[in-house]
């Protein structure tokens, strides 16, 4: 058995508590969260934990916090066996060097607080200090997903970068068409399956070919149509957004 | 039997053609393409029409050229008979008003040259010049989709536009993604469980709840370390991106 200490009653941690638990090789014998109040998702009392000093001997420390709070946490754990990661996108894995032994454990996914996610399907990017860690790391990783793969700490922030890109700003676009369809009266339901389609033709085709539209076209008259409808904030974004196209596509004005 | 002529040669014409030809009570009795070669997909040659002077009588003749071509072309269609509808997004149903009985069929969708779409699932926004015009076309959109809806000209303009931030935005997002991954020697793979999850959780959540990341934290120290990692162009997205998050969600620098 695999001893797990997860820190954090974030939706990460939640998601790797549930997930650990289902799976029999994995024992997480604690969930530490400053607030003990945060810690309902942990069935068991005796595995919850809200102070430092009371942190059990584990094999696994999963640091599962908000990125910019994962240093200043490292240097108040006081352990002295076992492997130390965290699960964040942004933070190098240096900040765990105090540790002798640690890594990173990032799943590279967007986790909502009520809705289930398949762990199986969740690609794992996994860093530690040695071949032995990294090769730990490896083991617990498929136990819970199908797909872990190694990722330096460079190439591991430019994942976070792309993880903006098609997580937090398609959803933005996505906000900001279901504003523009309500002002119209128009239920944004009706979107639904565009958005379904954009994304399964990316299953098959890559992005650049799958590019369609009036900036690729280069159909100014739409264009122009559609600048005139928007509000200030839409028109800005719609322009640039327009321009990278076209000059990622070679079509500059 | 509703005998229907389709004007066009393009992805919409094809689909519209074969989601047509499925249905027993449409009978598609000609399609119509300047350029007779592209008519390939269209199996009966006696359907095929390359001379606007031979365009046999029909109940409905369904335009599906592309927009800006679709007042030129309605001006050159000699009828006598029939309801003349086009599927243009951003064209007005008065494109056609030369004609007695005219509307818009507009399927709100993507189409791919190669990738079969299911139909049915497709949201036929309809217009019409009366009545009974509208019945028809609900009747027709009824026969291959199961979600049509009216739409006047202006809602479907605002469709036209939301669709270009859903689908041809988002997927430039993947497409400088997928650059910076490459760039990164990472496979775009990787993102796609992120990207599949980000629509999946708008199934149940609207978008604006769905909202995450470093400029939803007003995390200036991620939004600045990404944007140190950026080249001009990708720099200037995520910029006016973030500040769009910011605004809309009250979190104004």
């Amino acid at each position: 058995m695999i001893k797990v200490v997860i820190i954090g009653a974030g939706n990460v941690a939640k998601h790797l508590y549930q997930s650990f638990s289902a799976e029999k090789q994995i024992d997480v014998i604690q969930v530490y969260n400053r607030n003990a109040d945060h810690l309902d998702f942990v069935k068991d009392p005796e595995k919850k934990a809200s102070d430092l000093n009371n942190i059990n001997k584990a094999d696994l420390y999963i640091i599962a916090i908000k990125d910019e709070a994962v240093e200043e946490f490292a240097a108040k754990l006081n352990i002295d066996q076992g492997i130390v990661a965290h699960t964040s996108g942004s933070q190098p894995m240096e900040a765990l060097s105090r540790f002798e032994n640690f890594g990173v454990f990032y799943p590279l996914q967007t986790f909502s607080k009520s809705k289930p996610v398949n762990f199986k399907e969740i690609p794992i990017c996994l860093e530690a200090n040695s071949q032995e860690n990294l090769d730990f790391l490896k083991e617990v990783a498929s136990l819970v997903s199908d797909k872990n793969c190694e990722v330096n700490s460079e190439q591991r922030r430019a994942l976070h970068v792309s993880a903006v890109f098609v997580n937090n700003f398609s959803n933005h676009l996505f906000t900001l068409a279901d504003d523009y369809c309500r002002e119209n009266d128009l239920p944004f339901e009706i979107l639904r399956p565009l958005i379904k389609e954009t994304v399964s033709k990316i299953e098959t085709l890559d992005p650049f070919s799958a590019q369609t539209g009036p900036a690729l076209r280069n159909d100014q008259k739409t264009i122009s149509a559609h600048l005139e409808l928007l509000d200030e904030d839409k028109k800005k974004i719609y322009t640039i957004l327009t321009e990278s196209i076209q000059k990622l596509h070679g079509k500059e004005l």
